[in-house]
């Protein structure tokens, strides 16, 4: 993502608390109190400018969404699309997703999104892509029983690698599609990366896996 | 496969017994004798004209290589490769792999691989797949602990298939590449028809998987 300098960015997250939720911490297994509902939660790491989250919020008014977003000068225009669109079902955090389990309680969340994350294609930085196995187990903390990860990507590199990374941590693919704009997938929705890249001529991939049930001895723990 | 009416090929087959195995069920249990050594068994499923097992004998003298075909047309031209090789660790078997646990015994083979398998896209003809769970059932019955499925297909409807129906059987993946032919993989043998539909600009899809380590339980039951 392109910084440009937006020295006003900070200002503006500031003034809307009500979308771009300050101090997330203290919402740590608070987040269906805060949405005033019991709906599932599904969160978007590396939001962008908020194109999908937003879309989705839209089609999916039974859900509740959370954008995770890191750079300010790229949230702000996530956040303009929030304000504009009015959704009580949309959140967005200005928060490094190093950090997950410091804002999600266990199993608080059921689905997460990773759409055209940076691949990091040098081996010496693997412990940044968001499918390394860090991720997964921080991924596998915070979601529910059966939780899943819908992953899109244009980049082959980055989509062999977390297709291994998914299985070798236990992961279990749902489904795969290797050219999604020409499948027969029907509920689409574009990232702003994905309406770029897909006009260039780059394949879209695509998959879903699951992580399996949660054994018996760490459900006894739980009890 | 394009099948030539050839009205002596069963003739031929029968006049190379020592190349093309009869009464395959007769040997199972018993193929390391018929190699008189202890190497790993490597089986090809849907041999075709012979090019892979017979480029993969000779770059492998370590490996016995065994190709299973079904067609009596298709099969007299890897048996002519195979003559002309003058291999001791090739052997070709004339039989639908179907039936693979009578010609196999538990954990007498290595490595399966299945090279441009018949795609059968038809929902209906699923079960036909080799990557169907019956197959993935018998595979697992007669490969050894840690032994590995190793596909490769210009297909992409089969391989998204076969990645889905890997995970769902419990299989890991260990390797996985959507585009070969631009790869850094360097011991590529090719197929027959991987150098007709890589000419035609097709990409090649290629994975490793693993069954997982046998359950205690089923150990037990083995000793
Ligand atoms: C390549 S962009 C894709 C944006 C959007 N998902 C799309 O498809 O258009 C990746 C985004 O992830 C964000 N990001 C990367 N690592 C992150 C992290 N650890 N926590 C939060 N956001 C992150 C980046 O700031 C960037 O905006
Ligand atoms: C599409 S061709 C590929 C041949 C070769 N592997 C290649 O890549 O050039 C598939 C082959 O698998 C064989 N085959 C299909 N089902 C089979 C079965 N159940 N048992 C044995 N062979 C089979 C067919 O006869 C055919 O020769």
């Amino acid at each position: 993502m392109r910084l440009r300098n937006k020295p006003w960015a900070k200002e503006k997250i500031r003034q809307y608390p009500q979308y771009v939720i300050p101090e997330p911490e203290k919402q740590k297994g608070k987040w269906r109190e805060m949405f005033g509902n019991d709906q599932a939660i599904h969160l978007e790491i590396g939001t962008g400018k908020g194109q999908f989250i937003v879309g989705m919020a839209r089609l999916h008014p039974d859900v509740n969404f959370i954008g995770i977003e890191l750079q300010e000068s790229v949230i702000v225009s996530a956040l303009d699309k929030v304000i504009e669109a009015e959704l009580p079902n949309v959140k967005l955090l200005n928060v490094n997703a190093g950090h997950l389990t410091d804002f999600f309680a266990n199993g608080e969340i059921e689905r997460i999104y990773l759409n055209f994350s940076d691949p990091w294609p040098k081996k010496r930085h693997e412990k940044r892509r968001l499918t390394y196995k860090n991720f997964l187990k921080a991924y596998d903390e915070i979601l529910a029983e059966g939780g899943e990860i819908h992953m899109k990507t244009d980049n082959q590199g980055l989509f062999e690698y977390s297709l291994v990374s998914f299985s070798q941590y236990g992961l279990i693919l749902k489904d795969v599609s290797l050219d999604l704009h020409n499948s027969d997938y029907q509920e689409n929705v574009m990232t702003e990366y994905e309406e770029k890249f897909s006009q260039k001529g780059n394949r879209i991939y695509r998959c879903e896996v699951q992580f399996p049930p949660k054994k018996a001895e760490e459900n006894e723990v739980l009890l």
